[in-house]
């Protein structure tokens, strides 16, 4: 992995070699200031019929509902990184079954990862991101209140096969772009 | 997205606000050096019961085969991603399926979301990466020459179901970490 210039960065627009996209590349150094997307990896989190919600504690979006997601960090699988979230919005134990959904959001490039999990007992406590959490039932979540549009699409891909083990997982909503 | 310094960084480390680990912050103007996992999009590419192979012109592993994939772009879905890895590395027009696999690389910090698809015609040429590109029978794959261990993960994944549609994405073999 390249190393942060230490010096006063002369950006040029080239293609790098072995590359086939301009991108500002150092005059001086070389370092290709690379621009990637970020990978959010999250999980609707399940003990027995009740969801696992957390309300943000933080910006964007503080005092809304979402579902414990965040960004992937180095070195970490997407599954490690899912449960390491719910540890850390939700002090919940939580075990990865499956993935449920990719959803791409361009706009911000970011890529996220929802997994379906189920804790492994049903200790929940807020953590620091988060200003309180719960156990939801299905006609209880506050739909109105959620985070981001994506919480929703996964709530109700989850719902949609709850009682399912094969399917592909779900993808953007047609209308969710 | 924050811009890179344009003045020479004086890096500290710290919990940048609303940030749970210490990272490389500039005293200076207050860029948080992230160093995000990255995300690799691509596929395995059918025509009839052929398989799309491309055999690498440049390093990493120059010479051996592989399937269409590269890092996703800024603003692109990972769909999207994928066929333009195999637009950029075969000329290929390619319908997605659905997704195949998700494969974490925790050592290079890499993701790769591996998707289904197939050709819309079997015309293909070299891309630029690629010296040749070919389809390939499942008993004619040059198993000894393939360029990374997910390459044949991905090929055995989508053996095994390759005629199913409903099935919970692979993650890495559990040998294969
Ligand atoms: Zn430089
Ligand atoms: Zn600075």
């Amino acid at each position: 992995m390249q190393k942060t210039p230490q010096h006063e960065p002369e950006f040029i627009r080239k293609v790098p070699d072995g590359d086939s996209m301009e991108r500002d590349v150092c005059a001086t150094c070389g370092f290709v200031d690379y621009k990637n997307p970020k990978i959010v990896v999250g999980s609707v989190v399940t003990w027995g019929e009740k969801i696992l919600l957390c309300k943000r504690a933080i910006e964007p979006r503080i005092g809304y509902w979402t579902l414990p997601a965040g960004y992937l960090e180095l070195h970490e699988t997407a599954e490690d990184g899912a449960a390491r979230e719910a540890r850390e919005e939700a002090c919940a134990d939580i075990e990865i079954e499956r993935l449920l959904a990719v959803y791409s959001i361009p706009r911000i490039s970011q890529v996220q990862l929802m997994f379906r999990a189920k804790l492994k007992h049903p200790d929940i406590a807020t953590g620091p991101e988060s200003e309180a959490v719960g156990l939801y039932d299905w006609a209880d979540i506050p739909w109105a209140d959620l985070a981001f549009p994506s919480v929703g699409w996964a709530l109700r891909h989850y719902f949609e096969t709850k009682d399912r083990s094969d399917f592909a997982p779900f993808s953007n909503p047609v209308d969710g772009l």
